[in-house]
């Protein structure tokens, strides 16, 4: 997607070779028209699957599902959460997920009342790195029986390797802009 | 607004004739269409401000002022977050919150590149009750020197006092669904 490309390339900001902060349009503050592109683009891609539910997980997945949803019929989007609430209660689905950004593992949680075997899923988020959140919403959407339509990635680093593990076991995943590598503070895309 | 409060009373769940459960369309699983009628809403509330910023909280925020942001000419949003993390960094803004939902006090903080005197806010949240996310919040635009349009709060808990407690500072506080009461395992709107 060119014009998430030159966003990047013009907003973006590299830390220590590896950390790509997207915080001024993705993930502290959001561009809502480039949202609304974002969210076209991946109707686009997923035009081939009956996507009836998008998942994401808090944070900085939820405003890009939400603008998402509104190109996949206003399809309603669950985003899972990391932490226990009053507010969670009942049966429910959950996974381990290690976040090497913020250095803890937590598990993560999605209410059984909100996925189920009639569901075609579509999972979304910001960042595909090491596939940690990933893999731990693609196990909650099976242990729900639904359908796993694909994962839709604004941006993959693909040297972290999570895209390559989660594709060698047959998870569709459509990312935006693929990063191949941050070193030398340059961003060179794929 | 009519609509959600038949909403609240069709599909909201009471428990402990305290925590009014609306995690089936708000704050877990979000009903896009239902977002954007409080969008355009929030938009009619403040169309005499002209609201060039949408501050949130992460997690429940997010989805509803990313939706709202398309009704104020795609305002930036940016979110605030509650915990460290490698992608923060620079100068924040910060201020102590404490979630009574959760049990726990901690530091709302926002990078300091995103807000600042030219920014007219709006606050967009889901719940008020006791007031403690918004008055961090507000502490926040204070701090950078931005105009406070007000606050759009999708469901008011009254009888909890914060925006009792928020309109006597002379905050404008424009709430979508006013609850008097949840006892006896009734919701009454004001």
């Amino acid at each position: 997607m060119e014009l998430l490309k030159e966003r990047i390339l013009h907003d973006g900001v590299i830390k220590d070779d590896d950390i790509l902060k997207v915080d001024s349009f993705l993930n502290h503050q959001m561009d809502i028209a480039l949202l609304n592109e974002i969210g076209q683009e991946f109707r686009t891609r997923f035009a081939d699957v009956p996507v009836n539910k998008i998942l994401t997980i808090e944070a900085s997945g939820i405003g890009i599902a939400a603008i998402a949803a509104q190109y996949f019929d206003n399809a309603p989007v669950v985003f899972a959460k990391k932490t226990q609430s009053r507010n969670l209660d009942g049966a429910l689905y959950t996974a381990p997920v290690h976040s090497f950004t913020k250095g803890v593992t937590y598990n993560v949680q999605v209410s059984q009342k909100f996925l189920g075997p009639d569901d075609t899923v579509l999972i979304i988020d910001d960042f595909l790195a090491r596939g940690q959140a990933l893999i731990g919403l693609i196990d909650i959407v099976q242990q729900s029986g639904a359908s796993l339509a694909g994962c839709g990635i604004v941006i993959e680093k693909m040297y972290q390797g999570g895209g390559t593990l989660l594709r060698s076991r047959g998870v569709r995943i459509e990312s935006l802009a693929r990063i191949a590598s941050l070193e030398h503070g340059t961003v060179t895309f794929l």
